[in-house]
């Protein structure tokens, strides 16, 4: 059982956008058991559409496609189905219900052209997604599954993992495919892979070893393909758990969690409270946290201080403190993490200090250098790092290290 | 003349990495005449390869393939392209010569490995680079050309842009392509179309349009091909003109420019500063205005006031205003502009009140309503929206709009 991704759209095929759609998609179907044979972008072309369909049929079972069914004239799609299956189209009661539903819920009067995203091909099973007004349709002949989904990756992967894999899953009877993924911060690749190469020389040959970096974080992925999870899991939970005596406070969780998630876990179960005080982040860290629903249980906010003056005024930082060590400097960090927890008034405090480039740097004090200070109430831990040149990594860099050390520091004054 | 793009790898078609080769490489080629008819990424399999060789070249005049021409086992790219055009593999002295450079440089033994990274195809022309040890190998075959080019991004950006995108531009004898995109805010993509049905009707033929939509704002973008830029140029700028008068304050910028960035030249040009105070954004607008190096010249900070807590003690909000009025509403995200503007001493302010979800609707204010203020320092200008459901579309909406809204009040002040 095999896939294959079309992807349609001009912007594609002319570099305007990068099509994100394919690896989002190639990674949540080899992650249940469907491999993906091939990707292929084409254009918002009839011809071409059909084209591509006729070729992707004579490879695969599976054909997902994404793109080309929105409102506009040079969303084609749908005439390319009708004309691949040799069907019409025809307006479906359900899906316009759904559009009208949207429209007058956003207080938008529906028109001709909204009402027609409602016409969809006369072989087809509707999947609907509530909030978007794209649907998901499903298709089968001679024994293959074809689905058009939304381009718009919001309401595609909603549609995906709300539904879709589900059904798919089941149609095709899959292989069991078991994945675990550890989250690590902290260690750049390199690092990781000298410190653990003998944990992974010795992993049992039915496991299989992924590295997967991003900035501020890798991925190690732990997959086996055709075991069943109960025999599995266990062998893999034992080299997790070997693996965690090697890189202990690296790790910070495992497959969808993240930080803010973990964080915001750890603060919500012993009700405490927590703000931050951002220069160099300049409202990333609170951008992140503030991402999870709920939130607001536990943080109460965040003083963006991006200038000096902020900083004085509203941190009560020492502007002497400034002049002798420099806005990018331990002392200052650590009054900006005092400052705040008198503003206001939380258990635990985190700030942030760095020079994120490309200007800013001197010989003393490249771009990259960042100092981080994470109160629990009682004391006080700051430390200094380097990161790099990149002003965007540097943003990442420093935030998703002020959050993993506020995670240690809580577990450590939770022991 | 056509061009097609094959991207080999597994680690694409199992989603661990995006391949962001193809974007790079469709934008360069379209910018210099060669339109990419289409992309496809295929597995590290000689096969599959071969197949795909073979599909592309009933298609385009130009086939440019990326990855598999590493040291490696399970890159088989030459191998592949050996058998496809029923040729033999020989030691290439240059590339040797170029290979022993580099490793008696980094001061490493040269492998058995290493060293058959010089064998190529007898076939094939080499463009060689001088610090990367896998060579772009130029085949010609029937009128077609074929390319490989080494998947590691940065070897294959430095041989496209100094020597490779030339000879093609030679060779092809290409045709120019002008594009043009107008960046829009505010405006759901429906709405846009039928706002500008009329206009879009009168294009002239030789302009193709495309909508490009993202969370938060749409790309609109016109384009021709085989016209000169001296002929074109003048008529797509009058059409511009045109639509300007239509959506005046929804056109934010062109081609590659952010909101950001537009913004934060406004202020640097006027020597204004700016703030903001955030409730249901958390930190997002800060974070992308900071995103903008050098932005610490007009940006002084935000206070991120996610309990109501900080909006009294920080921005001074009356208690009784939340109480009567609560905190998402017209009253509320006045006085947090009123009381941000005196904390920080800025030219403009921003505050953003609403509720991102999925809690905290109720019937009379459902998810996704926001209140955004704006002040110039005399006027304070604020609007009700309602985005919709999706915590973190309301985010980016909200603080997409809200810099646009600041736009736009800059503007009007300084007319």
């Amino acid at each position: 059982m095999k896939a294959e991704i079309i992807t349609i759209g001009d912007e594609i095929l002319d570099g305007s956008i990068i099509d994100t759609n394919s690896a989002w998609l190639a990674n949540i179907l080899n992650q249940n058991g469907i491999p993906v044979f091939q990707i292929s972008s084409v254009s918002d072309d009839k011809c071409h559409i059909i084209n591509a369909l006729t070729e992707a049929s004579s490879r695969v079972d599976l054909i997902i496609m994404t793109g080309g069914i929105g409102p506009t004239n040079d969303d084609i799609t749908k005439i390319a189905l009708c004309e691949y299956f040799n069907v019409q189209l025809y307006e479906s009661k359900d899906v316009l219900e759904n559009i009208q539903k949207i429209f007058s819920g956003r207080n938008i009067l529906l028109s001709e052209r909204n009402r027609k995203q409602a016409e969809v091909p006369e072989n087809c099973q509707i999947i609907q997604y509530p909030s978007g007004s794209a649907p998901c349709m499903w298709f089968e002949e001679n024994g293959r599954v074809y689905v058009s989904l939304p381009g718009v990756p919001f309401e595609m992967k909603t549609l995906m993992e709300e539904t879709l894999i589900y059904k798919l899953k089941t149609h095709f009877n899959t292989s069991n495919i078991y994945n675990k993924t550890v989250l690590i911060q902290g260690l750049p690749e390199s690092v990781l892979a000298d410190k653990i190469s003998d944990w992974e020389y010795k992993l049992p040959s039915s496991i299989k070893l992924a590295y997967l970096p991003s900035p501020g974080f890798i991925k190690l992925r732990l997959s086996s393909v055709g075991i069943s999870n109960n025999e599995i899991e266990p062998i893999i939970n034992k080299s997790i758990e070997e693996l965690q005596l090697i890189i202990p406070d690296s790790i910070y969780g495992y497959d969808d969690q993240t930080l803010e998630l973990i964080i915001g876990k750890l603060l919500a179960d012993q009700s405490c409270t927590l703000a931050t005080a951002e220069s160099c982040t300049g409202g990333y860290i609170s951008h992140k946290i503030t991402s999870v629903p709920g939130s607001s249980e536990y943080y109460k906010g965040s003083i963006i201080a991006y200038s000096n003056e902020i900083k004085e005024k509203l941190l009560k930082v020492n502007p002497k403190s400034i002049i002798e060590f420099g806005a990018v400097s331990q002392k200052v960090v650590e009054e900006m993490v005092i400052g705040l927890k008198k503003r206001m008034n939380t258990d635990y405090n985190i700030a942030t200090s760095g020079i994120s480039g490309p200007g800013g740097g001197t010989l003393e004090k490249p771009v990259g250098t960042t100092w981080i200070a994470v109160s629990d109430g009682t004391n006080i831990y700051s430390r200094k790092f380097h990161f790099g040149k990149n002003r965007g990594r540097n943003i990442i860099m420093t935030g998703m290290t002020a959050l993993n050390m506020l995670r240690n520091i809580i577990l450590e004054k939770n022991k």
